[in-house]
């Protein structure tokens, strides 16, 4: 076969020309990814004047990352690859906590709080009590898992996003639980926030009729020895966005109930158990 | 169905999150991105780390760009996607002469010069004389046509990549026909040059044990009324890197005879015959 370019055998003719010492892992992904963007392009008869409208795309999110802002993360989010990757990898056994995405917002090195300690610092919000018990498949707690934890604050906001104004760690820290498995501790009850949408992503969204808001959501990042690392949130289970996040985060087992307190000075209750997968 | 998403119901979790109000033609060309994106990642199991370096790649890509530089055409050229979309843009009858990419080095409002001219400035290089018909497809000279023509010099370097040493429109010039449809002008025999290499782009093609080399030849922009435009190269026929553009600009019926000269002081002749299509 020619070496030449042609419209048909283009897939071949560009992975044709690698190398022979080439990862096989790398000449595998490689080889997929052009395929599948070839095969993009045909099945859309691509324009001209679109393959440069998605080079200037592109070119505008790369000129809007700095060291607070990773446009490109903004963009595998709300097409959903970001969710797609994570599910690819975190695959568990039948009733165990499913996984969703880090976020953007997790700071390692929170502070380790007391059970029945409350996260929030900044006095705002409507409190609520989180509570639960860490378990295997089979049910039993488990010890010495450690919940670290993290939500924005009652105006939608990270402390990180906020350093001036927000205590350092407000609505941030970390649980570890004893012989019962149990955790609970006091936080807000989340709100939804948009993400960053004042770049080339957020004006894709409003191109595709879409707005950028996350629902209501706690972040859970729960490690024991012997299991697997959850990543994860609770959703709140009336929040408006629940069916339309943004980052498409949501899965129906992360929905979490928000009770509301007839009494005292917690105004909510969201239990929420969640099972681990052993690593092998 | 549910709005949740799912690994195996991603596409459509994505897809159906679009605005009733969207263009036909963007939830087209999004619908189909976003299906291939995560047939691509499904495909290969996509890790997260490999995740991370895409993303990482691509911002590195951005902020390679400035306005003298631009690393995702480099990238979009390297994969074969800018020949892929400029092929499928370009469809011609059989003979007609076919397409190729632009590239980054043309530049509007060359000197338009006499038939048998030089373009080369410089006094650089094995000059070269460059000549054939316009015709149509029938083989009837277009009269009128507009040859706009440039090579880089002796050197490999275009002469907008060096300003203050080359001469302004070094080996560039439009030319155009008479009523014969000939043309013909004096410049040099090309030589193969990389694509910028020092970038994100560059160290891909190293990953993937690929030269950044683009064959020589010779850039022409045709164009004549009641013609389609053709942007196209001749490219000299025992380049080493004929077989491995870095860009696979290359077809077949590019390739053009470069024939050493017994005598006179040009010491190469390069013939050549444009065949237009029609506009409709
Ligand atoms: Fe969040
Ligand atoms: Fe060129």
């Amino acid at each position: 076969m020619s070496r030449y370019f042609t419209e048909e055998g283009s897939v071949e003719a560009v992975n044709s020309r690698m190398g022979k010492d080439v990862t096989p892992r790398l000449a595998a992904v490689m080889a997929s990814l052009v395929s599948h963007l070839h095969a993009f392009a045909k099945a859309v008869h691509l324009t001209q004047e679109e393959w440069e409208y998605g080079i200037e795309f592109l070119t505008r999110a790369g000129q809007k990352c700095s060291d607070e802002r990773q446009e490109f993360i903004l963009l595998s989010d709300t097409l959903g690859l970001s969710m797609l990757v994570d599910a690819i990898n975190n695959r568990r056994p039948m009733g165990a906590t499913e996984n969703t995405v880090l976020g953007p917002f997790y700071v390692r090195g929170a502070p380790v709080r007391q059970m029945g300690d409350t996260i929030c610092l900044d006095g705002k919000g409507e409190s609520c009590r989180f509570e639960g018990t860490v378990i295997d498949l089979h049910g039993t707690p488990i010890e010495g898992a450690r919940l670290d934890v993290w939500s924005d604050n009652a105006e939608g906001f990270y402390d990180v996003q906020q350093p001036e104004i927000q205590p350092k760690w407000n609505n941030r820290g970390v649980f570890v639980t004893g012989p019962d498995g149990r955790y609970d501790f006091v936080g807000i009850k989340p709100v939804s926030y948009p993400i960053p949408y004042d770049g080339p992503v957020g004006q894709m969204l409003g191109h595709l009729g879409r707005h950028p808001y996350r629902p209501a959501h706690m972040h859970y990042l729960v490690t024991a020895p012997g299991f697997q690392k959850l990543v994860t949130h609770t959703f709140v289970g009336d929040d408006p966005y629940l069916e339309s996040d943004t980052v498409f985060g949501v899965k129906k087992s992360l929905v979490a109930p928000f009770e509301k307190l007839p009494q005292g000075s917690t105004l909510w209750r969201s239990p929420f158990d969640f099972l681990l997968t052993p690593t092998s």
